[in-house]
């Protein structure tokens, strides 16, 4: 091998020097061969053949591009990013253009290129508020030359100090009779707009919340269209304070910014007034007919964090399983491996402790799959009853989503974590694609409702649906998942497991039962410390915060178990359906093991079947080891997408290693360490000072 | 206020904008008026006045030099980042020298400045291998001019595929008698020295781990200074390929290069040879008379890891307490909060799920205090018994150190993003100051021993400490808590928790058995299935991670435990032994509860009890929250240390951030958003193309 630099300063590797042992590639082809399945007929399964060949059109695209690399950014401060990024969402349109993406296209080309930028609020946040609550009016005036991208916009909620608590919003919109105008204004230092992606340097137009003020009264926060910026000069118009609010963990091509409004005045036309509206003539307000329609469009992006969540998951037990497959360290003492009649060190994969890290991740993932199905099957029935006026639907779908979104966010943020220290030292290296990876992924926490916050819409669900079957105990279940597992712990809350033997923890049924009992039982408990001892909700958040999540885990293992019951996909391919069964029992007996305390605090569990089900985790993770990288192989994320040296798909983990160190810029420079000279670079102009 | 940028391209604030509500800076001083003890007093007890004396000399030195600023690192790139270390060190060289700095006074301002960079590790491993590892010439030779800066040392040992497995490193040391030379050569390209701190672009010497071979026979790891590059054109000598690896998640400053020798001679002196030696006349080797002494060192370090992840933890809930009791979101409906008679929004630290999430992390930085002090005082008391030969202490301080080291890195890397995410949306700015310390710590959870591997060695001394007192029920103990609590548990292993009321949940030596019982318990039970079910190793390495966890957590509680039963300073002091007692119940009673399925699984504790224990955490939540911001006070950790808009000792959280926004350089540039140009920043050139 002989890598030579494609930036200054030229490293050169002695020749012929090749990693010691079996190679990465082989380790692979020997994982791959050991597979009980075939992992193209489960990427099929998963994804269907129209979005694996989406894939592979898009990506011969997009992975060509110089405006798309990923090799610059690893060395950029803030503002190369941004202009990388910038850069970036030109070229994408452009090409988006040329090759005539559709909507569906352009997702997958984001997906792959994996850089959220300027634009990235304008394509989504923007156009959505716009398309969904402006009139034909104002979709002529701000959609149209939006799709064109002659307008840029941006979504402007949150502020300074007021991000959860949307009604606590301190900008306001006061109706000017007069001139029949709005003034939006901030009246505050707190009051500014913050965090608002592509504010900051970029859009000309925000749809910004304001509480709307009509006659000294306040009626809540409304979305009103505020232009922002000249479009030719870029300066900002009078009145408009902006900039960027500086550097963040991740995401740092986005110039997410700050917005302060002094009086600025904005035309009647300018409220967006789809569902309610100001009469020009005699200020009266009407308030929307159906309020509620908006938690439909929640559960809508809901679902795209679940499915998110699976490919973040989905990618980063990618790069650590095919790296723990090649990595070796240690000699198993026990039952040494054996190659060329010598010890070899083991697989670090066949560490159970890292299987135990690892395996339960993968399972996750497809945990996460069926569910993001489910709800978007769900959105889309929930959309045709609500159009028919039939809302019945929408309290349960959005109190799961509420629930799934926190579940899913904290687990896939702390997955990758857990991931990137498996792979030990190299996880640390950019090298390894985990660590912004990590960065970027991270405000899904905390944004589209707080995880933590978030779970008391849950809670509060479960607890009055709850109430409502306990209080009248012959009412029959309105067919959700959800009251039938609380009827039917009404019916036997004396319920207690049927596991007499580790082989026992295998049917779905008895999963579905054990998570709808332990849940329910959580619910009971609150509605009792609620209505009964008259507790105050706020002290009871953290159990408000558990019960959440434990409706989620019932909610992901019904989905789960379901699939694996009845799917008809899996009915036709046995193969598959005996590895996903094997997932799915790895995954639930896993969540059990982690939450047993529950469990067993319920009744539910005995110690002695506790003890049983770790036993049985720890077989599981046997069974599932040898088709890990099989099953991570399904997944199907390509190496341009992964940017990982350690993930590759063809097992070359430390040639691409050293490739990556040979990039370093800083390597074509040699430094002056003499503490008493103020030149750094040898050659480079001194400090003025050290 | 009117706050400009320092640098290009200003943005005017509107005059006379304020926060909306009650001031930080007002509430903080609410927050401190109600301490129920003297914040100075609890940082005089925990650290003593000499080490505060010298935090305020010198941090008034450090805080007002340019080269040690911590603003613009925030925008730079990685070769800037570089560059800042570089000059930061050699400042610190000269400030050290001009005030004759002692060891502690430089470990005081590292500790301040707070940025790893270029020569950390010619002043920590390379200087103490010289000295723990040469001889008295070699001392001359390389100690020397490495105190005065002449020569710049690194410590090579982690190769490309070879980290947590010493032995198995490939570069081999082969012993030359023709020349009297040894012959240090990478045979492969995973060989390579990689993560070698220092090695990238700086040093000029390497103390290099590599295979002695004598005569076609390998004696295993040693270490040899190789010297690197020329010191004054700072080329590699022949036969070094050296490089930097490339970024990494945090550390950019610091060059952790790779190093890849080809057939490179060294002369004999160049064997660090205190320990063992090659006779250069026979080749005959000289195996160390203590290997064991090796230990010791570790110990150390470890106590080190220990007092760091009390200083993490201090550092980022400092942060988010300070920053939750300013922040507000929503009204609490079941008890508002009144100002000037109307509602006010409630303070985020009065949630219970944000006190859940802080306080027990709050608690855990003084469980650490306590076991750092131990573990200093035992390594000492262990390295003079070992100067008069006692080799007893060292298995019981290394099982535990490594315990620890495994404990308190994973919670403290965890604690900082729960931290993190404490501070809602905020939290994910770099002006939270938590991004970069959390990348920054992370390393910590892999090097010296990875956390998750190095519970072996805890749990295999634990195991065997069982089996000799179980063998021999008339042993005596040899006086460690260790042997005593295995003791315990073998007298009595059907023992039950004395508790029938949450208030039960108080004695220290209740919490002591409590832990010192559940641990026995999972080491007699590995010890059962590796003895009589003839389990393999690795089958356990699950439970055995369990185990090192138990027992740390057993430790953690026996010093802190005890601290509260008998520690003078605490004994003198009420206010203080009231408010460390309150901290040590909920750290022993929240880390009873998260690991209650142990506890209820072990027969200990049962349902009931468990129920309590819960109700326990709660109440002593409420105990705690209005001690919070004192706690926090308490640790002394300067606003510059911090580098926190959020986390302010004066509370000017809101005007902070815009500070921090005003200033990123971005701000100065107008962009082209036209798609179809390749201009991005007006004015500038535009690409060649997008």
């Amino acid at each position: 091998m002989s890598v030579r630099f494609e930036l200054p300063g030229n490293v050169e590797l002695p020749e012929n020097l090749k990693p010691a042992g079996t190679s990465g590639k082989r380790l692979l082809e020997i994982e791959r061969a050991r597979a009980s399945f075939s992992s193209n007929d489960l990427a099929v399964y998963l994804y269907g053949q129209e979005y694996l060949d989406r894939m592979a059109r898009i990506l011969a695209i997009v992975e060509r591009e110089e405006a798309f690399s990923k090799h610059a950014i690893f060395y950029q401060g803030r503002s190369e990013k941004f202009r990388h990024g910038l850069r970036k969402e030109k070229r994408f349109v452009a090409l988006a253009n040329e090759h005539g993406w559709t909507r569906e296209d352009q997702e997958m080309a984001e997906f792959l290129i994996d850089m959220p930028a300027a634009f990235g609020l304008h394509k989504s946040m923007w156009t959505t508020t716009i398309r969904n609550q402006g009139t034909e009016e104002q979709h002529q005036m701000f959609l149209e030359p939006s799709l064109k991208y002659e307008i840029i916009g941006c979504y402007a909620q949150t502020e300074l100090a007021h991000g959860s608590n949307v009604q606590g919003l301190e900008t306001t919109a006061t109706w000017v009779p007069e001139t029949k105008e709005f003034e939006v204004h901030s009246p505050s230092l707190t009051a500014s707009k913050w965090w608002i992606g592509g504010l900051g340097r970029t859009a000309d137009h925000a749809a910004v919340m304001a509480q709307l003020v009509i006659n000294g009264k306040r009626y809540g926060p409304h979305p009103f269209v505020v232009p922002l910026r000249d479009i030719k000069t870029r300066e900002p118009l009078p009145g408009r304070t902006i900039g960027d609010i500086g550097p963040k963990v991740g995401y740092l091509m986005t110039d997410n910014g700050f917005l302060l409004l002094d009086h600025v005045r904005i035309p009647h036309n300018h409220f967006l007034a789809r569902y309610s509206q100001v009469n020009p003539d005699t200020g009266e307000y009407t308030k929307p007919a159906h309020p509620q329609l908006a938690y439909g469009t929640m559960t809508y992006i809901r679902a795209g964090m679940v499915r998110s969540a699976r490919d973040v998951l989905a990618r980063a037990v990618t790069v650590a399983v095919r790296y723990c497959a090649i990595r070796r360290q240690f000699v198993d003492r026990d039952a040494p491996q054996v190659e060329d009649q010598r010890p070899v060190e083991n697989q670090v994969l066949n560490y159970s402790l890292v299987q135990y890290r690892l395996l339960p991740i993968l399972a996750q993932a497809f945990a996460f799959h069926y569910t993001g199905v489910a709800m978007y099957r769900q959105y889309n029935e929930n959309q045709e009853a609500m159009a028919s006026g039939n809302f019945s639907l929408l309290a349960d779908t959005h109190a799961s989503s509420s629930a799934l979104k926190s579940l899913v966010t904290i687990t896939a943020a702390n997955a990758i974590e857990v991931c990137r220290r498996a792979c030990g030292g190299h996880g640390y290296s950019l090298a390894a694609g985990m660590g912004s990876q990590y960065a970027d992924y991270l405000p899904q926490v905390t944004w589209e409702g707080d995880s933590y916050m978030l779970t008391q819409q849950a809670t509060k669900y479960l607890m009055k649906t709850f109430r409502a079957l306990y209080s009248d105990k012959n009412r029959t279940s309105d067919g959700s998942p959800t009251a039938a597992y609380i009827k039917s712990y009404l019916e036997n809350p004396q319920q207690k497991a049927q596991i007499s033997y580790s082989g026992d923890f295998h049917n779905p049924r008895m999963f579905i039962e054990a998570f709808g009992f332990r849940a329910a039982h959580m619910i009971a408990l609150l509605v009792k410390k609620r209505d009964i001892e008259r507790r105050s909700w706020n002290s009871l958040l953290t159990e408000i915060f558990r019960a959440s999540t434990a409706h989620a885990q019932f909610v992901l293992v019904w989905n789960f178990g379901n699939a694996i019951l009845k799917d008809d996909g899996l009915q036709k391919a046995p193969a598959l359906q005996r590895v996903m069964q094997q997932c799915f029992d790895l995954f639930a007996c896993y969540t059990m093991d982690t939450e047993a305390a529950d469990f067993q605090r319920s009744g539910y569990l005995s110690s002695e079947q506790a003890e049983l089900l770790r036993s049985k985790v720890d077989e599981l993770l046997t069974v599932i080891r040898p088709q890990a990288v099989p099953l991570v192989d399904s997944f199907k994320l390509p190496d341009y997408l992964l940017n990982s040296a350690l993930g590759r798909d063809d097992g070359e983990v430390y040639r691409a290693l050293f490739d990556f160190a040979i990039r370093e810029p800083l390597n074509g420079t040699r430094f002056n360490v003499d503490y008493t000279s103020s030149e750094l670079g040898i050659g480079e102009e001194p400090l003025a000072k050290l």
